[in-house]
């Protein structure tokens, strides 16, 4: 048993994922779970993803050694003054937002000395949100990045790793500005692009909206897909992740412009050997073992 | 049987998966294949792609009453004038190219009179390509675009209709320049996209390739798939359907700019107003039957 009681804050598809994993692998002795929603509260029960809910976050980090933060960025704040002077000494709080800058400076000066801080973000999700979304096998093979300070006591690190092992993630160090600007080229800036182009296609009067559905191929699935993402928690990596996703986009916008002018042009060469780069960095991703490689996408597990 | 012989010209992903297909399912009586490669026609015919290969196209169509150019938009026009001469009256030649205004422009001049020519557009396809890649499953559910011209013989039509239902298609008939906007909405702008944000992750020398790949998350992997496809084809697909794909990339750079202006004025509302949206047309694909939503995509096939 990694830690005696856990408390989730929020209960989405993280804190679902990991309430089912911790409670099927008896990892941690009881998982306590809170949700501004009653609705989710009563799902989460009747789900299995806690033992047990409270109404408020202050009641359920009482008597925890773990607390999970479970919510969007943008609500960082709001909670860590809220459970801040409930928390006694020893008590190590984290979270699963994706941006990891503006969390610590949101979180860390309300918390209590004593306290250990342990900033992570797990890399795994799905387009779906809510506690019903969760499934145990969520962290399998993906990667935890966790970000604490050089000050942070390294058995609090150590614990909170094993923990993320044993829900089946790898787990590695960043340095938390270096952690937003990974994120922002390999998830912020694709899912503002998708975003967009799934916009673009919704707005075109000449091409109805059934029409675009009905035949959308490979690409524009991809996108919609991706595009389908929790509202609530994109506008917060994207307001509070700004400057380093401005900076990749402004990048994007050259480059895009570059290709557009190929075209234009009719310059054939340039663009197969662009796309004959691109191709090398999807085998070094199927390498890395980050994907599958199934030649069905896996359309066989559906319906 | 809905063919006596078919001529598969160009042995790629698509011919592959259609030959495993009709011959798995006895839908034709004969496949005979061809490709400019040797060792593309060697692998084809241990893989069981066809029954025979010739090595001239030529010859790959004697005597076949349906004819199929699986060729790179950008070769269909060299492949015409080739076979032209050695088709026979009532032989039906169609093509699976991914732009349709630009084949038909390139092939219906070299076709004798008593030939009938049925464009189509299966919309499926994986990153992979080359012969090894087909799978018999490749069209199941997938739409088949068919773009005659009024004047076609509609017997013609509704056969090679039968061949694709046949092989699992849902078939249905378009204007061709109708097609080449709704591809480039759906499929095209996409793509080159993805190629794009790929294009900018390779080059960012603060960022790592190693890190890039390995902490590669959701947005970033679905777009290193479609960055995969096949450098030939897609760099025919963008020069032979220049003016749609040109005008929906302006469009996408309007709204982007658009997304990116909110972003940095920290005007959440848009944001979030934006991403609501887009999450509806995912659900009209999901409702529409072209895509799974399977919770972990699929992933539980992999290794």
């Amino acid at each position: 048993m990694i830690y005696e009681r856990v408390a989730l804050i929020g209960l989405g598809l993280i804190a679902g994922s990991m309430g089912l994993r911790m409670k099927r692998d008896g990892l941690v002795g009881e998982v306590v779970g809170t949700a501004r929603s009653a609705e989710t509260r009563d799902v989460a029960v009747a789900l299995g993803l806690c033992d047990r809910v409270t109404e408020d976050a202050a009641a359920a980090v009482a008597g925890a050694d773990l607390v999970v933060l479970c919510v969007p960025v943008g609500a960082m704040e709001d909670v860590a003054a809220e459970i801040g002077p409930h928390l006694a000494p020893g008590t190590t709080v984290t979270d699963v937002g994706s941006v990891k800058r503006a969390v610590i400076e949101a979180v860390a000066p309300h918390l209590p000395a004593g306290v250990h801080f342990v900033p992570a973000h797990p890399l795994a999700g799905t387009e779906h949100s809510g506690p019903r979304s969760g499934f145990p096998e969520l962290f399998e093979r993906r990667w935890c990045l966790m970000t604490p300070g050089a000050e942070t006591d390294p058995d609090a690190v150590s614990r909170l790793s094993d923990l993320w092992t044993a829900m089946g993630s790898r787990v590695d160090r960043m340095d938390p500005d270096h952690h937003d600007l990974v994120l922002a080229v390999t998830s912020h800036a694709p899912h503002l692009i998708a975003y967009t182009m799934v916009g673009v296609a919704d707005d075109l009067g000449r091409v109805t909206d059934s029409e675009v559905i009905e035949y959308s191929a490979a690409g524009f699935r991809d996108f919609t897909r991706i595009a389908a993402s929790d509202p609530v928690m994109w506008r917060d990596v994207f307001l509070t992740n700004k400057d380093a996703t401005l900076e990749i986009l402004g990048r994007f916008t050259e480059e895009l412009f570059a290709l557009q002018r190929a075209i234009r042009t009719g310059d054939g060469a340039m663009l197969h050997d662009y796309f004959t780069r691109t191709r090398a960095i999807r085998r070094g991703i199927i390498e890395a073992g980050q994907d599958i490689d199934a030649p069905d996408f896996g359309r066989s597990t559906g319906r």
